[in-house]
């Protein structure tokens, strides 16, 4: 029997762990896989073999009972992917491979979805003890099997090392930047962003439009299901026909798909068996918390964050529904066709806005940590393979690419003719949604952002003032320099103004 | 010369150290003051002589210029009070104190904007070592110096030895809810609320309504402006009669003196003088991420403080107008005094909400740590002293007192009624500046918090449903227990649902 030595190994082989190892087995590398159980080994190891068996140039799988049988089994220097849970236990493991004998040369490269601070510090951490690199994985268990979009950051010579893997295995898109199959040729979908940290905060970014995209693509449902009193599969022919316009996007193929999918027990409509409480990871919550910390405004992801939190407290808003029965508007006078159109145009303009809230985060953390991120690499990376891929990722492309150093993306002459035509519908959705008492936090947010970042005067004049009344927090003149700071003594009858 | 030894001790004597100080000295307290700089020192010294001339019963003051001239000079147990910045140097200063020679009985306030985890964690360290507790403090530079709220927490025996003096510098109400002079008797707006954090906390939540609260009437103010072309002293006019009814607040007040002041300089209205970028200094921010984390929803505060945060990309903002002048929606066929009545209805409505949001965010946190706070409690001691006292305090007080489990504020009988008044005017504001492309975030998402809290059936169940898609992510059924968790095999042609 003669010993094939790995080009990589997987430590976790749940689910991502092990999509990920079928995926490097199907593009014909030979991987090593550990799992602390033994329910995760077996079943990769029955699952590796169907794989293996299916076609010719397929990789081998050696599945190991130790770390040390794991190192040993690997070519030098060792790659070693982790796709274990996010927090401590990737610094035990990586800690664990130390001892075991890991070498300096050789490289860890964290998958999963750990805090771009807790990969920054692991960076700084294991310098000189091993070349550390990691790659968010976008794309759920599907994306990770048959191709996901991958952000890597790190170590430069480690990412060039184990490029040729990450790319073999990242979806792919075709010259128009329509994604491919698993065994097409294509573009792929994986890259090198920056420094450690800059590819789970590129993550991070992503999954916090991600939110807000499903968000607004709720509250476009809603709307029709309430106002219009629109059945699920109607509603789902709907998007099945946006779907194939400026809002084609794998969130609205599946939205779609849902939306016409009857219960499997009841034959009822499906969505409207599922209990209308949304769970959540944290992803979506750690972009609203950095947006906030840094300045640089993602409203609308905040309010789909806070969407989510709502529709949590579920006994509450049975009391209140009932409550408020009798004050409920009526919903009359309302043209379908009219209503559906102009809430295509607002999930279009909606989605517009969070793109540019989402992509303002990554220029501010970029300019602060030093990052230099590249934004076309990025609409580029997103194009396929991730949950939040659609058609206009390429416009947004095309966009950084031509202007790198655009203001806001919405400033893009592409964009701007788009909010042309479709903002008339944005402001009569939100307007309908207002006076006829049906939440839509998501899309109302991101036309206030829209309405906010296109206002030369906001009122934050007169709040100046009042902080400078109550506080002395002092003010700054329209027509002296920035920087230098006036009070006005407001507790005397004769007011003056003192320079600070 | 006879020795007075001192009631206590202010350390830091800046524009809130000082401003205590002078209030001590007032009540016929004798106060020890310590501050690093000689001109503070200075500074107090001239200000406490004039202070102590003006009348018969006045404290005494000794400024003193170490730490041990500190200690020396003050009644046992000592009482120390803290007014030095948040963050390390609450620290450094203690630890100085116990260098000095403090004693385990004697006790150290601390009056800062201190983060409320900061005040647990201090409360764990001087355990045995000294007697700690927080007193926050609100109502600006105005509210210390003639009476403030103090919201009070920590180690209660401390608490009862300085009850008496908090008690005597607090704003005070009279029996009707109305704030009463400095010499007047009345109800102490100053009480404990807590163990450790608990007092900061409720001040930290305290300041993210003031954020929202600010940022509701700048909408209201910003609208009349832009869509109406009313001049500020005329808004000042709307506002000095809004603050005599419903809306009466310390805010509106002071927000009616500003519209209507001139600027010294041009002697054109003072606001339209003053730069529109608002500035922040991390309370708002605090809340509105504690919001996130806590998941009891408070969207209007985030959106406050982001719009601080919109309003400060001036320069984009400039840029962004330029651009979409042409495709700005006209203003027209709008009846002015039917907007402002909406208007008003808008903001009563809005700051219902906020004050919802933040009491549920109390509500929330209290469950979490196992304070027991008491709601009637922090709505009395909000009526006067603070930045938002407000008529309506007493209101929320009553609710608290008649219901004191109530769900959410919004349900008591008599918002419900005001919301039947006036949520017409509200859902037409919002409306009326979705069409007209004003933002309005604040209200906006004050409207959609009321909808999501009163709606039997949110858009969260297309939402699960889509993170079970991608992300094998389950959902519970509404005809099944909520903790039996589903996923169904969307892969497949032949769609089965799997009990997880």
């Amino acid at each position: 029997m003669i010993m094939i030595r790995s080009n990589i190994a997987l430590i976790g082989l749940g689910v991502m762990g092990k999509s990920l190892t079928l995926n490097l087995l199907d593009q014909g590398f030979n991987v090593t896989g550990f799992d602390i159980s033994e329910l995760h080994r077996e079943r990769a190891k029955l699952e590796g073999i169907q794989v293996s068996t299916s076609a010719e140039n397929k990789g081998q799988l050696n599945i190991v009972e130790s770390l040390e049988a794991l190192l040993a089994s690997l070519e030098q220097p060792r790659v070693i992917a982790l796709s274990v849970p996010a927090g401590n236990i990737v610094d035990s493991v990586i800690d664990e491979l130390l001892s075991a004998g890991l070498e300096t040369d050789d490289i860890v490269i964290d998958t999963g979805n750990s805090l771009w601070t807790d990969t920054e510090a692991r960076a700084q951490r294991y310098q000189g003890k091993l070349r550390f690199i990691s790659t968010a994985v976008s794309g759920g268990e599907v994306g990770a099997r048959t191709g996901p979009a991958l952000m890597a950051s790190g170590e430069q010579s480690a990412w060039q090392f184990v490029e040729p893997m990450w790319t073999a295995i990242a979806a792919k898109v075709d010259t128009s930047g329509t994604p491919v199959g698993q065994f097409e040729q294509g573009e792929p979908c994986a890259a090198y962003l920056g420094p450690a940290g800059a590819g789970h905060y590129v993550k991070m970014v992503h999954n916090g439009i991600e939110y807000a995209d499903m968000q607004l693509i709720c509250e476009a449902y809603h709307f029709m299901s309430v106002v219009l009193g629109m059945p699920a599969n109607k509603i789902g022919q709907v998007f099945v026909k946006w779907n194939q316009g400026a809002l084609n996007s794998y969130l609205m193929e599946i939205s779609a798909d849902i939306l016409q999918t009857p219960d499997p027990v009841t034959n009822k409509p499906f969505v409207e068996i599922v209990l209308d409480k949304a769970g959540q990871k944290g992803t979506g919550l750690w972009t609203a918390v950095n947006s906030l910390q840094t300045g640089a405004p993602a409203p609308t992801i905040a309010q789909a964050v806070f969407a989510r939190a709502q529709s949590s407290q579920k006994n509450t808003r049975l009391k209140g529904s009932a409550l408020f029965q009798s004050q409920r508007p009526a919903h009359s006078g309302l043209d379908k066709d009219e209503i559906i159109s102009q809430l295509h145009d607002a999930l279009y303009c909606s989605k517009l806005s969070v793109y540019a809230q989402g992509f303002d985060l990554l220029k501010a953390t970029s300019k602060m940590e030093g990052w230099q991120l590249d934004f076309t690499t990025i609409a580029n990376i997103w194009r396929a393979g991730c949950i939040i891929r659609a058609a206009f990722l390429q416009d947004i492309a095309t966009t950084y690419q031509t202007v790198p150093d655009i203001e806001n993306l919405l400033f893009a002459q592409s964009f701007k003719t788009s909010l042309s035509q479709y903002s008339t519908g944005w402001r009569h959705s939100v307007a309908n949604a207002a006076l006829n008492g049906v939440p839509m936090p998501g899309i109302s947010s991101a036309l206030n952002y829209f309405d906010s970042l296109t206002s030369a005067v906001l009122p934050a004049n007169l709040l100046q003032a009042q902080r400078d009344y109550f506080g002395s927090h002092t003010y700054s003149r329209i027509n002296a320099p920035e920087e230098e700071k006036y009070h006005l003594t407001w507790n005397l009858e004769q007011r003056d103004q003192v320079k600070q």
